[in-house]
């Protein structure tokens, strides 16, 4: 086959996202397959420039502006590093995409989801991921996880627990409407029954 | 009057935007108008590190990235400081805005022009200048003025002689399908010239 798989990881700060990132390139490499780990924004020498933007700006950025800058970050990634290793036929394993900028712009600052939406299909050309894992959480535990891992919060996670209320209820309504892409996984479970999982879900497209 | 008057300035570099900013600022104040004179891309805080990327970032950036990150500066830039001026009812002086997209991404780099026009009116909730002056050059005059005035060329002043001959007839084209909104000056004639036909066609509109 020529085409690789392309997995994303979607949920919110502090549900483990990198830690099964890793746990899943782990067992692909030791399966042989050559995988690429990657992430938005930042996975590239442009997107480390707009995520320093995104994240760490001081003062407010208008709600507009963050989501054109999400959307230009993901244009160069997957023009320049995701579409090549798909090409290449290795497996991308990607910690966010366009559900993020959906969940997080759309529901998170009260634009127009699908105009958000819109943008991140017309920066990528309509490149949709094969398989999403969806590490679901209530806002308080992730609040707790992030307590105990972050020294300083950057300006997503420093929003108040309504905007990561609406953020986790728009995940769970975009994994309820695609349930063939999405794998929604309860990340209050062990590390490894959520890799298991995973594991389980992504042998299926291998 | 609650409303002010929103005024563009288009064409390549080297024809003399910043001159006839500089002027037309002079000639409004000097009749007790309150002036704002802005630009794109950079005319506001995230718009400065937005420019730093676009303009002098080290490597290729795809084009669609490029296009999202300009509607990202302007997204900004109507939001927090356009916009509330022309509430005021002062007179904005924009050096390039939407027409620049068009001209530059769409026809420059060969993207859908609607497309890119689509994210600028997205970007600005569908803010359109009262009066657009394009200062027309043939690409060679304007080459040979920015030889006499840069040290180095940024991104898109580097860009090969079609590039920016592809720009100009976008710009040609622009002003034909508005011949209402669109002053067209011939560029060489000299700026005290040029500044006499602008401050005719700002006079009607004050």
């Amino acid at each position: 086959m020529s085409r690789g798989v392309f997995i994303t990881l979607e949920g919110g700060d502090g549900t483990g996202k990198t830690t099964q990132s890793e746990l899943l390139e782990s067992w692909l490499v030791a399966q042989g397959r050559a995988v690429v780990r990657t992430r938005e924004p930042g996975g590239t020498d442009v997107g480390v420039e707009v995520r320093e933007i995104v994240l760490h700006h001081r003062g407010d950025i208008a709600p507009r502006a963050e989501a054109l800058l999400y959307a230009a970050d993901r244009a160069h990634h997957v023009a320049t590093l995701v579409r090549p290793a798909l090409e290449r036929g290795d497996v991308v394993i990607q910690d966010r995409y366009i559900d993020s900028s959906v969940a997080y712009q759309g529901a998170g600052r009260v634009l127009d989801p699908e105009a958000v939406r819109g943008l991140s299909e017309w920066a990528t050309e309509g490149l949709l991921p094969d398989l999403t894992v969806l590490l679901d959480l209530d806002a308080a535990s992730a609040r707790e996880r992030l307590d105990g891992a972050r020294t300083r919060y950057d300006r997503l996670e420093a929003e108040a627990s309504e905007f990561h209320d609406r953020v986790r209820s728009a995940y769970l309504a975009l994994a309820a409407a695609e349930p063939e892409r999405f794998l929604v996984v309860d990340a209050a479970q062990p590390v490894e029954a959520i890799a298991e999982a995973v594991r389980a879900r992504v042998s299926t497209l291998l």
